[in-house]
C-alpha cells in the first residue's frame, strides 16, 4: 500500500469512529418506551456500517466553513433514514434477506412484525431529532438554513428521492421487458444518488454555502450515486468473489438486466470514468482543503469489492 | 332522531366532506415518480376514513381563533400519518388483514413488498408536506407555532407516543401473564391517544393558544382516546355485531385482556362516564362556540358501534 492510501485508510477509520460517536450521542432515550423498540432500533443503527453518507455532509460543511454543531443531528438522522431504508428493504415481504454484511438483519433477530415496526421508528426518529435544530436557530439565517436541510432531506428521502428509486428497482427486477438506461439510470440516482446528494447538500446548506454552488452539488452528487452502482454492477462480472464477500456473476444468474448488461463492460468502465472525473472536477471547484473528499470518492467509486 | 343529533349528524358529514377536499388539495403530485406508489397512497388516503383527527384539529384551531391556512397542511400531514399506520397494522407480518372497513387492504390490492413502501412514502410525505409550512412564516411568532406543532407531530407519532403503543399493543397480546391496568391504559393513551392529543395541540398551536391551555388539552385528548378505546372494549362485550359490522365477543374468543376483562363491565362503563365528563368539562373552558366539539367528543366515547 503506497503511503497517501495508507494514511487515507487510517483518517477513513479515524473518521468513522468520530461519526459513530455522533450517532451514540443521539439514540433514543429508554424512558416511557417499550425497551424492544430503542433495543431493535438500536441493533440497526450499530450495525458497523461505514457511514458514508454523515461522513459526506460532515466533509461539505467543513469545506464550507461550518463551525456549529447543528449539523451532527442531521448526521444523525441521515443515518437513521438510510438505515431504516436496509431494515425494511430486507423483510421478507421485500428482499427476504437473513443476513447484511454477516450480521443477522433485524427482522431475523427481532421478528417480522418489530422489523416493520423498528423501520418505521427510525424514520420518525429521524426527523425529530433533525426537527430539534429548529430550536437552535439564533437568527433569521440559521432558520432559513435549517428550513432549506430539512426539506431537502424530507424531499430525497420520500418518493421524489429514495423511496422512488426503490419502487422503480422493484419495478424493474420483475418487469419482463427490456429496460432502458433511462430505466436503469432512475434506479441509480434515486435508491442510492438522493441521499448521496442530500448528505452533500445539507452539509453544504447549513455551513452557509452560497445558493451558486448548489447544482454544481447536485450534479457531484449524482455522479458520485450513478459511478457507485454502475461499479457494483461491474465487480458483479469481474469482482473477486472472495474480496466482496458474495458471489460473482449473481445478476446474470439471476437474469437481472443492468447498466452492465445493456452497455457492456468497456463502455460501463468508461462511463464510471467519465462520471467520476466529472465528479472531482467539481470537488475542484469547492473552498477549503478537499484532498480528503477526492480520495474518499475516488475510494467509493474505484472500490474493487 | 331528536333535530339536536339530526343537526349535529349533518355538520359531521359536512365537515367530512370539507376535510376530504383539504387531504386532496395534498395529495403527492405524480411527476417524477413511479405511477404505482402514487396509486397505493392514494388508494390509502382516500378509503371513506372519517377524518377524525384532522376535524378535531381543525375545530381547535377554530376555536382559538386561527385564520390562516397553516393548519391545512398539517390536517393532511396528520391524516397521512394515521393512515400510513393503517397500512402496516394491515401487513401480513403484522395483523394480516385483507379487509378494513369492507375495503381490500392496500397490501391485497399492491402486494406486500408495495404495502411496506406505501407506508413509508406516506410517513414520509407526511413530514414533506408539513415542513413546507415552514416557508410561510412571516412573523418569528409564526416560526415558532409552525416550529412547535413539528416537534408535537413527530414526537406523538414516534416511539414515545403511537408506535410505542403499538409495540406495547403487540406485547400485550403476545404476554402469557396477566395485564395490569398500567400496561392496558399506556396502550390506549399511546396507540390511540398519541395523535388525538398531537391533533387537538397543533391545532391550538397554530392558532397561537396561549400555553396554558396545553395540560389541559393534553388531558381533555387523553381522556377522549382512553375513554374510546375501552368503549371499543365494552361494545366488543355488549355490542351489536350487525351494527358494528364485526363479530362481538371476539376479545373472549381470542383470549385478549382488555380493560374489561380486568376491571369488569360496570366500573368500565363507570371509567368511561367519568372520562368523558372530565373531557367535556375541559372543553367548556375553552374560548368560541365548542358546541361541535362536544358533541364530535360525545359521539366519538358514547358511540354503539
Amino acid at each position: 500500500m503506497i503511503k497517501e492510501e495508507k494514511d487515507f485508510k487510517e483518517q477513513l477509520s479515524l473518521r468513522g469512529a468520530e461519526i459513530e460517536e455522533i450517532i451514540k450521542k443521539y439514540l433514543p432515550g429508554e424512558e416511557d418506551v417499550p425497551t424492544s423498540i430503542v433495543e431493535a432500533m438500536n441493533y440497526s443503527l450499530l450495525s458497523g456500517g461505514k457511514r458514508l453518507r454523515p461522513m459526506l455532509m460532515q466533509e461539505m460543511y467543513k469545506l464550507f466553513g461550518g463551525d456549529g454543531v447543528g449539523v451532527e443531528r442531521f448526521m444523525a438522522a441521515m443515518e437513521m433514514i438510510h438505515t431504516y431504508s436496509l431494515v425494511h428493504d430486507d423483510l421478507p415481504a421485500m428482499d427476504n434477506d437473513e443476513y447484511r454484511r454477516g450480521r443477522r438483519t433485524t427482522w431475523a433477530v427481532y421478528g417480522n412484525a418489530m422489523g416493520v415496526l423498528a423501520g418505521d421508528a427510525l424514520l420518525n426518529y429521524a426527523f425529530e431529532t433533525a426537527l430539534q435544530v429548529l430550536y437552535n436557530c439564533g437568527t433569521v439565517e440559521d432558520f432559513q438554513r435549517v428550513r432549506s436541510a430539512l426539506s431537502v432531506l424530507s424531499f430525497n428521502a420520500g418518493i421524489y428521492g429514495m423511496i422512488g428509486g426503490q419502487v422503480a428497482d422493484m419495478e424493474a427486477e420483475n418487469s419482463q421487458e427490456a429496460l432502458g438506461n433511462e430505466q436503469i439510470l432512475y434506479v441509480h440516482t434515486h435508491k442510492t444518488g438522493a441521499l448521496i446528494k442530500a448528505s452533500m447538500l445539507i452539509g453544504a446548506i447549513l455551513a452557509g454555502a452560497p445558493d451558486s454552488y448548489r447544482a454544481d452539488i447536485a450534479k457531484c452528487a449524482m455522479d458520485i450515486g450513478t459511478a457507485f452502482q454502475i461499479q457494483d454492477d461491474i465487480l458483479d462480472v469481474v469482482g473477486d468473489s472472495a474480496e466482496m464477500g458474495k458471489p460473482v456473476g449473481s445478476d446474470e444468474a439471476n437474469g437481472k438486466q443492468t447498466y452492465v448488461t445493456i452497455n457492456g463492460m468497456e463502455k460501463s468502465v468508461a462511463e464510471v470514468n467519465r462520471l467520476s472525473g466529472e465528479a472531482l472536477e467539481i470537488i475542484q471547484s469547492f473552498p477549503g482543503d478537499h484532498s480528503f473528499l477526492e480520495m474518499l470518492v475516488q475510494y467509493l467509486i474505484e472500490r474493487r469489492s
